[in-house]
């Protein structure tokens, strides 16, 4: 077939987290199958967000405006500040509902592997901002995720907070077994930090 | 969140075969991370296959001329039809190479719970066009689905081309065992279609 334009968006769609080849095939002819149904509300909102859509110059969040409504906001925490990898754990965070202060979204970790260092993933200007934060920070909550690269980089940056010798409190949310889960099917370092962190049970 | 339009991006891309509101979130984010490598490509892509996609008015085939040009195509066999139920469809039967005939895509088959007749999947026109075809069709293969549905339509499309005396001849693709299948996983429905289409073994 000499259907360039599919194969490239199918090629493009397949390229999404979660979706292959084949469903990507599927995805398109979704699309195509009732186009003013599918097909040109997806297109047009695509246009929307890419002419709406900005990343926050102060957090790294995504946003219509920049500063984003969470850094503008007069009704959060100032005072604490919140490290993520990514916009997508900011928004789980959110989601939860579990925390009402300002955001620091890395865009990554450090990785060895990937050859990601402190630059790369916008350390020194987080180091900044902690340090010239007005009214100044009282806690650094470092939810980085519980893996080897994201706790690396949490020690990188606890230790170059207390290097740059800002008095900061630095917290990270405990290390445990998520709500449903068994020990039966956790692992030994998922256990022995749950039992290290833990805390006074009251009946 | 005040993101209106990216929300509405989500919900329109968790819409897709094979997506949900988590996956789709995670593609939007994957869009928006590297803005010039995922996401304009990708706008850029529906651009162009919105204004050169059409489909086809003889068959029901896309392609980015009308008629398609598999029916525009002098190469291939216009004495066989073979009637299928989607584009997917189709193109399954494109890919797998075994067939250099005509097509006609019926988009849907009879179906008693969604109130689809013969008029939604363009039957009329698919007898007109057995009838008024020149060359005359040797033959029709219903390539239908081996679902209860698909095999009603193809049931349907028979008794109909009879009635209306219309001499060709109609095949189906066999149903059985497909390659690599086991017996001892495959319903008793597939064997017993198996062992009534058995063929001579040629050792």
């Amino acid at each position: 077939m000499s259907l360039s334009s599919l194969e490239e968006l199918i090629r493009i769609l397949s390229k999404l987290p979660g979706l292959g080849p084949r469903s990507a095939r599927r995805a398109v002819l979704y699309l195509l199958k009732d186009k003013h149904r599918n097909f040109f509300p997806l297109l047009e909102n695509l246009n929307q967000v890419a002419s709406t859509i900005k990343t926050c110059g102060i957090c790294g969040n995504i946003d219509i405006t920049d500063p984003c409504n969470i850094c503008s906001s007069t009704s959060r925490d100032n005072t604490i500040l919140c490290v993520v990898e990514d916009v997508a754990d900011l928004w789980a965070l959110e989601r939860s509902g579990s925390y009402r202060g300002l955001y620091h979204v890395l865009g990554g970790t450090l990785s060895a592997l990937d050859a990601r260092g402190p630059e790369e993933i916008r350390l020194p200007y987080l180091l900044d901002r902690c340090q010239k934060a007005n009214p100044p920070l009282d806690e650094i909550i470092l939810a980085l995720n519980a893996t080897v690269d994201g706790q690396t980089t949490a020690h990188y940056i606890a230790s170059s907070l207390q290097k740059r010798e800002i008095d900061i409190k630095i917290s990270r949310p405990s290390i445990g077994l998520p709500l449903g889960g068994e020990y039966d099917y956790m692992d030994d370092g998922t256990i022995m930090s749950a039992f290290q962190a833990r805390q006074k049970f009251n009946a």
